[in-house]
């Protein structure tokens, strides 16, 4: 018989271990959330800009082009509460706001960015398949 | 003075690269809608799911919980279009149909999973920060 040391180690815990992980197939899992952020239009064009470092909210604006000023705002807020941006307040006259990556952003800004460059290069055998499909 | 041959290799000619590959920061190309059907809610789902292989709609159904029966259809069909799932249809009675990732759709099904394994990997880290910024 094992000893309790040993049960703790070796018997799996279901519940401690979906408490330890998101389960993105468990309909109320806030992973949805994070996966909406990260992937609606505008959270793939900010995190793949901010890649390349720090930005104030006017260059945002105008690297991410199309972007409304209201969206722009409300996507940055969604990415800083997911802790992926970080809103840096320069304690100056007029205010000057800077954004930026966390480590965590940084981590997931480069998975997003490579789904996207994988579309981006195989769009021609995406829309050819497209076509294919509309004969 | 360079010959025409020459000119062809080493002048960069944007049009024909802009058509070769996708540009997500463009307002109205392609790739946001397949970046669309590919990090929907169920979208997502489905390409991981099949990843294990050929599926029946029924056990389609039932692994990807709650979804409803219009919308594993609605998502079959968009996948199916851009060239990720195929469909096989036996010609039996009562008809019996497959469905199971393309070559094209298990690239892109890995890219999806490896993502959608970071949220759920880094979930806590990422619940602290939003507890964070609640305080």
């Amino acid at each position: 018989m094992k000893n309790n040391a040993e049960t703790l180690i070796t018997t799996p815990t279901p519940v401690a271990e979906r408490l330890q992980r998101g389960d993105l197939f468990s309909e109320k899992c806030p992973t949805r959330d994070v996966l909406k952020h990260v992937t609606s239009r505008w959270g793939v064009l900010l995190l793949v800009g901010l890649l390349s470092g720090t930005h104030r909210f006017s260059d945002l604006r105008r690297k991410v082009n199309g972007i409304s000023e209201k969206m722009l705002a409300q996507t940055l807020q969604w990415l800083e509460s997911d802790g992926f941006v970080e809103r840096i307040s320069y304690p100056v006259v007029p205010p000057h706001v800077e954004y930026r990556l966390t480590p965590l952003g940084q981590e997931i800004g480069s998975k997003v960015e490579s789904l996207a460059d994988w579309i981006e290069t195989n769009l021609p055998l995406i829309l050819e398949a497209q076509k294919a499909k509309e004969r």
